[in-house]
């Protein structure tokens, strides 16, 4: 996560919500120059890439950060409005032209009496883009990786054929790491496990429990394949940084060093496996890889793991430079000089699985460095931080844009309360510095499979809203932060509920 | 849990650590007519009744509370010494010979310039008390319940030989039921999981996870026994009642109504067993057990599910009417009886095995009514609430004691937050309507084999702590809440460790 030099930068991240063009500072102009020397022409994609995927992945992304970007100019329109007849009509039929849903009449009412809560107005907006892009997400499965798709299906059957019963991958819980799963490793969003964290840095304990609960669910009822399968349970942690501004624009967790950040990422899946090794018997493991993610390409670079799951930090297989290598040849043969150079990477002979794997996700990568060029110029213009809102709890499988969403992925303020500070820090930088309020969604999943679930998921979201509501109170009463409360049903493809929201009437009469 | 009109029966649960002899009320001394009914003559032991155990048991008891019950006289001699010439010397002196520790010095040597912080060497004793009680009890064993003994051998056989591989108890949060295992069930301590909740109301999805670990293990390791063997993970919840003062001294979390906490239990335990039949295939369910305590006799009464495990609320086998009606018999023909009245009571025909536990169950208690009888006159003194310290967090396996700790089993302080307030609140009736401040135990148990897990635990300790002292914060800026940290590793044997205190001289200059 980047959130260091926030000022320095404001003019390139102009913040989740910048309507317009954005204004260039010197530095973004050298950027400028970058991106073009390494602009491709559009008709030389790479022989890998998927053009139809870029083309409906590009649709979707383009799409839901359209609907949030949208909102501030209609915001400026309405508090044009305010003082004219008819005011609160107006009002409605204007977002609902422009945004496709009304604004809450208990806050326009009051335009009479006093300037519009355009602050109040802003997070609801906000929060209504968001609830109408994950109602969407769960009704047409638009990345095409629901757990009925094709790809999905292909995928697990990819996986295990290279020896894994289970993916389980880690990013950090910056924004900008958001579409790891979807875009940059094109993996099938339901065929993999996903916890953010700051720092990629996972809890043991819990990725322990979730080990237990993967071989169990293979033993009772062969769940991801037979327990007696000679398969491992994969975690992958990827750990990002920048290669445009490499000082100040990666991971700040690890104060955007590379080296440093992939080094406390190795420690963590060493651990993580120890764990396994040393708490139960009959030689259980785990498989372990680590990846690097560049946040201004998307290129990835795989640290290749020996059999024996040792990985170098110094070595590893560059996207970037394969594409390169490979951009002129067949499809047959670029795979083949792929899976070439991920084996000349491990230090020691690799597996064949996680060979065919790691070639996989290059390959699929070759596939984003273009969408990268194609729709984007070949490097994001916003380098640095610019999510459009904090996703905090437990879910958000819908979530799969880049810098949309800050994750914090907790159970607890009280735990989670370091990861959730930098969001809140990030958000200041982003949003309060434009007097424009921090909008927050609080999730919790549950099992309706379970009596009581749902009952204890609305406790939860009630629970950690209050500690929020503690915790940044100074925020919350200037109206510089505002939750909305949301459960999902995991058991079922319904969307997420919306179950509060500092907006409701009765609390806002509170204040 | 009974922390009502804890103002109006003051007088009869004096409280922690009060040393002298109990003034009665006269409510107390109707008590006390009524003990004198129930008490039997010192032969008349029932034939069940294990008297050497019993032995052992009280001489554990008094012990521990003893060391506990001289911190006041002693701390009263300290103060009474606290102007005169080489004060610190003599307080050490004493404190030394008569609880075996000794006290801060940096607390006494201030006694020169300001009063002694005498609620700060109360703390300290009291922590001091609990270290060595808990030292003890991991380098001995006094309870003969350890993993080793030869009773938690003979006590797992019997568990599977009536069709059970893991045995998890939930009794209320309560310390009047902080014995619940060891004594009034006289079940080895190191055989069962045991996780007390305000209202024995366990959480669900907690609980599905460990059926999950101990299912995972059967499979895996063989743990419990073979996952392939037809038993049972069994589930109890005990709640509980009193006799002498059923709508006072009850559990409060069910308004000191026995009905309502026996149906909110067994309402728990049917939701328990509705999740894991839904989330998992295969036939996957558990068995299920309510059983109320009276917190006067400890007597417990059974509710016999039959082998569909249903249970009706209305009907129950009484350990004291059995003791009654068993009490001239042989052995054998006791035994019999108690399980002839097992099977009457069931709604349906029940489980050759549950009948067989149930029968084990019982007899045990008559050495614990026998034991009541005998050394608390048949009913005990401190009907109320008279814990000496709360603990708080995950861990406690040494602490098995009557009124000794208000537990409030919490991962964080934010989730624990309903339980632990009850347990400051009766705190706030036994110590601090005395001057006196709360010692609070924090502990965190973790596993030494996961890289990190003691690093964790000890930031666990320090994030409670924290929480604790900003929830309370006006408790401790009197000095009238004190916390002492400790972590365990639950892989060995060795005893607790302590990592800090809230009476550290370092934290002690900051105030």
């Amino acid at each position: 996560m980047a959130y260091r030099n926030l000022a320095k930068t404001a003019l390139r991240t102009l913040g989740p919500t910048a309507p317009s063009k954005r204004q260039l500072s010197s530095q973004a102009s050298q950027l400028e120059a970058k991106r073009s020397d390494s602009l491709p022409s559009m008709s030389s994609f790479h022989p890998l890439t998927d053009v139809t995927s870029n083309k409906y992945l590009y649709s979707y992304e383009s799409e839901v950060k359209e609907s949030f970007d949208q909102i501030v100019p209609v915001l400026k329109r309405v508090s044009e409005l305010q003082h004219e007849q008819n005011f609160v009509d107006h009002a409605q039929q204007l977002t609902m032209a422009e945004l496709g849903f009304a604004l809450p009449t208990h806050v326009l009412e009051k335009a009479w009496v006093r300037p519009l809560d355009m602050r109040g107005l802003f997070s609801w907006s906000v929060f209504q883009a968001y609830k109408k892009s994950s109602d969407n997400f769960f009704a047409c499965d638009p990345l095409k990786g629901g757990e009925q798709s094709i790809e999905a299906r292909d995928f697990e059957s990819l996986l295990q054929d290279c020896g894994f019963h289970l993916l389980d991958v880690t990013p950090c819980a910056d924004g900008r790491l958001a579409h790891s799963i979807a875009y940059v490793l094109r993996i099938p969003f339901s065929a993999v496990r996903r916890r953010s964290h700051a720092g990629a840095l996972f809890d043991v304990e819990q990725t322990v429990n979730r080990w237990v609960k993967t071989e169990h669910h293979r033993y009772r009822q062969g769940g991801g394949n037979n327990a007696h399968s000679p398969t491992s349970y994969l975690k992958i942690v990827t750990y990002h940084f920048s290669s445009v501004d490499p000082s100040h624009q990666g991971c700040a967790a690890h104060g955007s060093d590379d080296s440093v950040a992939a080094s406390a990422g190795l420690q963590r899946l060493y651990d993580f496996r120890e764990a396994i090794e040393n708490s139960f018997c009959c030689g259980a493991s785990v498989d372990l890889l680590l990846i690097g993610i560049d946040t201004d390409t998307d290129a990835i670079r795989v640290h290749v793991p020996g059999a024996d799951s040792s990985m170098s930090l110094d070595s590893w297989v560059s996207a970037l430079e394969i594409y390169e290598e490979t951009q002129f040849m067949e499809k047959e043969e670029a795979l083949k000089k792929i899976s070439q150079r991920v084996q000349e990477c491990a230090p020691s002979k690799p597996e064949t699985g996680m060979v065919a794997f790691i070639t996989h996700l290059v390959a699929n990568n070759i596939s984003q460095i273009d969408y990268v060029r194609q729709f984007h110029a070949g490097l994001y213009s916003d380098a640095g931080h610019a999510e459009r809102f904090i996703g905090v709890g437990i879910g958000f499988k819908e979530v799969h844009l880049r810098n949309l969403t800050y994750f914090s992925h907790l159970d607890t303020v009280e735990e989670g309360a370091p990861d959730l500070d930098v969001g809140v820090k990030i958000f200041k930088g982003l949003n309060v510095s434009r007097d424009l309020p921090i909008p927050v969604v609080i999730r919790f999943d549950y099992s309706g499979r379970v009596p009581g679930a749902k009952e204890r998921a609305i406790a939860d979201c009630r629970r950690v809203d209050a500690a929020i509501a503690m915790r940044y109170r100074e925020l919350v009463a200037d109206g510089l932060l505002h939750t909305f409360l949301t459960i999902r049903d995991r058991d079922q493809k319904a969307p997420a509920e919306a179950i509060g929201s500092s907006l409701d009437p009765s609390l806002q009469e509170a204040h």
